[in-house]
């Protein structure tokens, strides 16, 4: 039986005082689909209620339409694969299913990497410091940054940050895309990015910290919460985590000592 | 010049009065690469900054390195279409191409519709009903709901429901998972969804919609905001949308006749 959350050492900061405790973490599991016998997609999810997430799957990319048209489902809860086998084969289905997905995962347990993400993300070797208020303050300027959000919303805030200050601030309803236009600009404008720092509305999954290593930032600050993978991720790539920064608090879940004690 | 925001007629409601108005909607822009004269993908973003978009879209996806790999980059905002030209051409750079885009968009300004989605999405006929006092307790419901949601702050929230009930609530960190989860639950029950409701905590984007569309439910209520796109298609779909559902107010966007007046 899979976890939906995992433990994991953190540090919890409310204005001066910081303290070390454990903090359940949502799990994020990626599972790949292989369809009568092909791989087709690997879905990173909860690791919750796997059998109507395959089903549904199936049927909202169009391959399915009731569930009588599937001879069988197995899931392989250890090694991630889910095998749908249907009563009618398609020869056409993955021609036109749609992406949200990874078409190529070679996927180990927890450590996963994409293909192009081996290319492109670095392991930051930043020693750069920055205090918790300063973290503070760099979230609070970004959540007044934008008059977009406050009108509607509905978008993802993200910005490219010394520790005083925000350099570019940029919204999308996508959050990559809110975190492909900073490495847009960050490479536009040829900036140096080892000793800066990310501050983001939205939660910190993996392809989020993925995302971070390859703009080349040693800190992330989110508004909101992590998942397990991402931390582990964060934690194998030498990126500092902190989550839930609001108000005068915050978390911070991976390579702690470039807030922790500054 | 692409505008960020959309005006739309929005019915709001506190408590037992109910207002017309005009509110501001993130846009949602569709937006086709061709990369050295192929297209390879379509991204849904807001539509700013997209030539850093473009630039960072393509440095994450490992295809260029640093800014002098791009000889050319050309947008047509009004066709949707970025046109990138390398200056030393992959031949490779296609077929590892991670997901997140759709490969098969048939675009035509606002109105677009996914290969699958034509397959799978059904317009709703339902003549159901339901009063935003029921609309309102639902959210609550779904609030009270998840356990791993209070504890980690890392989960999306999806239930079908009656007007009264929750039929079966999922979580998931992906929103479409979530949804998936709730597709594959209605299918293996073979549960009639025509005068059902999905109650979600997260954004209305028109992948969302398509996905209730899916399921073949005639309402959406969501805490959180839509885009323009996903109302266009709502109500294309015969699909009444309520967002910001949230203590005892709502706005419902589209097809308000199911909630208004009831």
């Amino acid at each position: 039986m899979l976890e939906s959350t995992t433990n994991w050492r953190i540090w919890k900061i409310d204005g001066d005082a910081a303290v070390e405790t454990d903090d359940e973490i949502a799990a994020e599991y990626p599972l790949t689909f292989q369809l009568d016998g092909e791989e087709f997609a690997t879905i990173v999810c909860s690791p919750s209620a796997l059998e109507e997430m395959a089903i549904g799957f199936l049927a909202s990319e169009g391959i399915i339409r009731t569930i009588d048209d599937i001879a069988s489902l197995k899931i392989d809860e250890d090694r991630g694969y889910i095998y749908a086998e249907l009563k009618h084969k398609q020869s056409t289905a993955k021609t036109d299913v749609s992406k949200r997905f990874i078409g190529s995962c070679c996927g180990k347990s927890r450590q996963f990497y994409f293909m192009n993400d081996v290319r492109t993300a670095r392991t930051s070797t930043s020693q750069m410091k920055m205090s918790a208020g300063q973290a503070i303050r760099l979230m609070r300027l970004l959540q007044q940054s934008s008059a977009e959000f406050q009108a509607t919303g509905g978008l993802h805030n993200a910005a490219i940050c010394t520790t005083e200050s925000l350099l570019a601030v940029r919204a999308d309803i996508g959050r990559h895309n809110a975190l492909d236009k900073l490495l847009g600009y960050c490479l536009q404008n040829r900036i140096r990015t080892t000793d800066l720092i990310i501050a983001f509305s939205g939660r910190l999954s993996s392809e989020v910290v993925l995302k971070a290593a390859k703009i080349g930032v040693g800190i992330i600050l989110s508004k909101s919460a992590p998942t397990d993978l991402a931390l582990q991720l964060a934690h194998d790539l030498g990126i500092t985590c902190a989550g839930f920064v609001r108000g005068e608090k915050m978390n911070v879940y991976t390579q702690p000592q470039r807030i922790i004690g500054s």
